[in-house]
């Protein structure tokens, strides 16, 4: 058995943080598989984080751990997490970051009809120091816990053994467009590539048959996105995360 | 058997593009053996990255699947490819990224007196969406083809399966310097590194005995490389990619 | 035997450098499993490298052969040293890039009371070529030198293999604090992280009993760290790495 995990966080790659939390899970499991999804979310944005995860997690294999560190509430009163859906396993801090992803896993699984049974589903608050590095800081918990928790659910700890079950994470409701008096779609950047490419949070359904002015097309992500043809829509348009967008038919 | 996978891209490290590819070789095949050469390729710049690639790629074992994805074509009628020379296997768009990798291949080849028999180079159109994602966007054939189409090498599936054999992929000649009637030498910038070394389409034997003003070495990748001691010479000379500079002798 | 190689330097990830470092480890030991800890050191900062690699270095496991290079004295007479601590094993330009690490293991030892003996310390000077590639540039130990001598390590070459015995390996203390006549303490920026945060040359025993206007937290790292809640410390004090700070009880 060796599940791959996954590492998603705002360290970005100039501090060394990353390494540090390859170190901590392979000093715990040296044959661990570690992938890294992106570590560039903009520093303590949920929602990005949120959304990024959710357009990758999805390709790994099913059995994948995957971590998530977005995580501005380090050092408060924020619960550490794991939950379990089927055979993958997501470790993060109880902010909503895994919101996204975890729709688009219940989405593929009503798909298939596959629908998970409450044996299968379980989300812990992560409470036992026994699978944490000896001292955990108050700035590190990337580190300190969710490295070392992703480590021994990849030697075979089940989540079980990780804490106590709870039922109430948080899931945030992704930011959905509003539908104008005059049809037009109030949107919100999710997310600008660096293509200049501007995803915004539409899905193809909500303008089915609309012939927008500019390039709108299905992104890679499955939302719309405005791009123009060898140039960046972005600069273009001069809009950032989290600016409105309204579209029109 | 677990051939490495090497990935080249120009789409950087913040939107998760790289992170998501892995995941889409990872759930064909979950022991894949991944390494990144780089991913900072400036977007949709062919030519830098033909240069970076093929300065990497020579150092890799003889078996490697190297994938590489610069491709301002993607959406549009430009082929998918996949090359075999000897053990390598190259999987691109056929935009001539591979070629300066290919002659570097040839030559190395050549040297060694092992000259390729035809039954050793292969080249194929990419057209069995068999070997595919499910679904392939417009916008991402680094996840929806080229990953799945490494994956399924490293399994073991042969070149000959993925499609048409073709003839005419494209390859580039590098820009090569021209020699003005003075005997100077004008040359381009190929790629300016982190410290501000400018590398130019000049090799050693084209200036063999001149003496030029400013420091001039041969470069780790061969190529000549235009140097300033703890300085950055970029930035003293104001050079950007593609620029022309003169040595004379 | 599978032991961990990781990979610290300054080549940042634009150049291809690091891909093609893994290239020469991987050229010779197909089955390496080599990990990055950061490729963002300011370009030929040894003092900054050594921070941040010494952070990192201690959660890998004993038995991992970390590399270093972060070598501005690459092609002129400075020396390409391996070290061996226990089981621990560096490679790096000999110019103090390792110091700090060293004294941390050295630290770990010490608390453990487990105390080096003689036969398990052992530093070389690398005079080998035949651990080396063919040819080695005047620019580029990284590949040429360093990579190849970890595979080999990697494949079970002893240490004292790879060249000559050495006592005079450069070991540069850290700059430590000054205390003035009123107590205050002149503390030196050793790192400015993503997120803002100030790490300075003081530890907590430094300061005990004080009570600093800012916040002053211990960092993950151990060192003090200068913080601002929700924004960028740095940003607002202005400060850049080697700037001095006063600390005022």
């Amino acid at each position: 058995m060796n599940r791959i995990i996954t590492l998603t966080s705002d360290f970005g790659l100039q501090d060394g943080f990353v390494g540090t939390m390859k170190g901590a899970i392979l000093g715990i499991n040296p044959q661990a598989t570690i992938v890294d999804i992106t570590h560039e979310i903009a520093p303590q944005n949920v929602e990005q984080g949120a959304f990024l995860f959710a357009a990758s997690a999805t390709y790994f294999p099913a059995n994948t751990i995957h971590v998530v560190v977005v995580d501005p509430g380090v050092g408060t009163a924020r619960r550490p997490i794991a939950l379990q859906l089927g055979e993958t396993i997501f470790v993060a801090p109880d902010n909503g970051v895994l919101s996204l992803a975890v729709t688009n896993y219940e989405s593929q699984r009503d798909a298939s009809q596959l629908r998970l049974t409450n044996s299968q589903t379980r989300a812990v608050h992560l409470t036992k120091p026994a699978y944490w590095l000896p001292r955990v800081s108050h700035t590190f918990h990337g580190r300190d816990i969710f490295a070392p928790v992703a480590a021994h659910l990849s030697l075979g700890t089940p989540v079980d053994a990780l804490g106590e079950p709870i039922a109430d994470w948080i899931r945030l409701a992704p930011a959905a467009p509003v539908r104008r008096a005059d049809g037009a779609l109030i949107a919100q950047v999710r997310h600008i590539d660096r293509f200049g490419n501007i995803v915004i949070n539409v899905v193809e359904e909500q303008i089915a048959g609309w012939d927008p002015d500019l390039i709108v097309l299905v992104s890679s992500s499955g939302y719309l996105e405005v791009a123009a043809r060898e140039a960046n829509a972005a600069q273009i348009l001069g809009v950032r995360i989290g600016d409105q967008i309204v579209v029109v038919p």
